[in-house]
């Protein structure tokens, strides 16, 4: 019988994190809740790609400044990104004498950095690892679609790539929310073959992976404070809210979507919502964590999606294929009570 | 104190290995220690990156077949491959339905692939998971330099990207060559900055996990029957021989490398020799395991090595990283009492 649902014996504490994000995602309605951004999405660099890791770098920085550790301390980082042969994050972590375990996930590189960082730890090979990743509005529109200067226009199913990174941390001592249980991801090809529909073409993955979930946990969607998917935009969330219901699963009551959470629909003109690597990461490690770290939310769900396809398998014909990967986060009540009572 | 080497509590067995390669890969002096080979290299594809995905399909379903397992008995993938946002792994994959962790290692990604193969089941996390890459000359050349009908010269130190792939199977039962360590890789980068110089750029590296392996066991070089780096290629090979004599540890005897071993240098123009994930991938889940299974080889050392670095980094300027992740490979005498005295 395939190992489906993990249960995690000693489940890990994520001791801190960080988010760096661009101008776009600080003047968006989560604004507050990053760590820092670029007001030219630059970070002092002279191209998008250097742009991109340096982003990384300094959110790699700010999570381990926050533990108080150093990089002697960290036995492993889960990393990756959506540039060509994942050069954002092999140059953004360079500096960091660290072991270092290359990852690609398409926008699901959080929850599957997270996952691994997570279970690495949660089982006794590591003490403490790394769960980072990114994503550059500007490296991904000219790596997978026009250059900038040529102003192509978007369809309402496109989504905005978010230039961001997210660094989380995870340590078998401390304090923090726990990664309690995680449910890696089967890839899901259900025939879309519109690289503007990306939502479309993941909104079945993480039906697959939520429907397993609910059938090997027992839980249902209202035992948690939210669900959240990473990124599937409105398409997307739309059809995952369809198509659990069929499955019998309402989540109505408790389910967002990163890709909806970062960007303001009225205000800012981003059609379906925001996507890449760095829109789950960067809402997971800022905005999400804070809420655990409060006692605001208890007990989530994070289901990260990615499409599994290049510029080149869509040329050739080739469908797009989805994947998710689930991370159940519970918040740590000895964190909250520190943080409610006492100096620290 | 950061963790370095990892003695695997519960070592998995090796259960199966295959190698799918191309045709000049079949004339090489290995050719007959894999499992099959495509004559005209497109493996009844129409372009060369469904033929590489197409390889890794086969590799793994002849890698099922020969433990006598299916899709469902399998808990995990691990696999990578050179293609952006490597498709080759990811819809080479698609038809099984067993859980999908993506990498990208470059040509270290067998070492990468097999070392959390390794570790997830070692220490309980699944039962059974697979460790998968590919590479594939077509694809690379038109991705990474030039479209082969432009007929671009190499300069000596150039490598010849693999046509190949390799899958290996983990299981905590049953017999088969163990792995009893690993020791992953941290990013190194000593200023080379000649993308046709990978052996350069990556042979640092390996030096740095080599020096680190020896002196957090205790074991000498002439302990072990082989010490294999993939793939450094013959400037690799010079330069790690003599930056390890420096350290103090004398390879000469026991060391090759899998981008020397797959083409005959004399008779086979491919310059310094074999590279590509499907170069070390192969040779390893071929001929090597051939070697441990039959009782010729009884302990060796794995180090895949990888160039972090990509067409657009070398544009922009920047120097190429290497990263080399350590296995270690024994063979479990059990598996060659079965093989010599009994049909099986």
């Amino acid at each position: 019988m395939q190992k489906s649902l993990i249960r995690i014996p000693n489940p890990p504490h994520i001791l801190s994190s960080a988010a760096v994000v661009g101008q776009k995602e600080a003047e968006g309605p989560l604004g507050a809740a990053f760590d820092l951004h670029s007001a030219d999405d630059r970070f002092g660099m002279d191209t998008w790609e250097k742009a991109e890791s340096e982003m990384q770098r300094i959110a790699f920085g700010v999570m381990l400044k926050k533990a108080g550790l150093r990089e002697e301390n960290v036995d492993a980082i889960f990393a990756g990104d959506l540039l060509n042969q994942c050069t954002g994050s092999s140059f953004g972590l360079l500096d960091y004498r660290i072991p270092y375990f290359g990852l690609y996930g398409a926008c699901s590189t959080m929850a599957e950095s997270m996952t691994l960082a997570a279970l690495t730890v949660g089982y006794g090979i590591f003490g403490v690892t790394a769960a980072v990743c990114s994503s550059h509005f500007c490296s991904a529109e000219r790596q997978f679609r026009f250059p900038i200067e040529y102003g192509g226009q978007r369809p309402p199913t496109a989504q905005w790539t978010v230039t961001g990174a997210g660094a989380a941390l995870l340590s078998a001592e401390g304090v923090g929310p726990y990664v309690t249980e995680v449910l890696p991801g089967i890839s899901v090809e259900k025939g879309i073959s519109d690289a503007n529909n990306m939502g479309a073409a993941m909104a079945p993955a993480a039906v697959d992976t939520l429907t397993r979930y609910f059938a090997a946990s027992g839980r249902k969607p209202d035992d948690f404070d939210a669900i959240l998917t990473g990124d599937l935009g409105a398409e997307g969330h739309g059809i995952t809210l369809d198509l659990m219901r069929t499955n019998g699963y309402d989540l109505s009551r408790v389910y967002q979507d990163c890709g909806l959470m970062i960007y303001s629909s009225s205000a800012q003109d981003v059609h379906a919502g925001g996507s890449g690597c760095g829109c789950s990461g960067s809402v997971i490690c800022g905005p999400v964590m804070k809420r655990l770290r409060s006692g605001e939310w208890r007990d989530i769900l994070f289901i990260g999606t990615g499409a599994l396809m290049s510029p080149g398998s869509v040329r050739q014909g080739l469908p797009i294929a989805g994947i998710a990967h689930l991370v159940r986060i519970t918040a740590d009540p000895a964190e909250q009570k520190t943080g409610e009572g006492e100096t620290v």
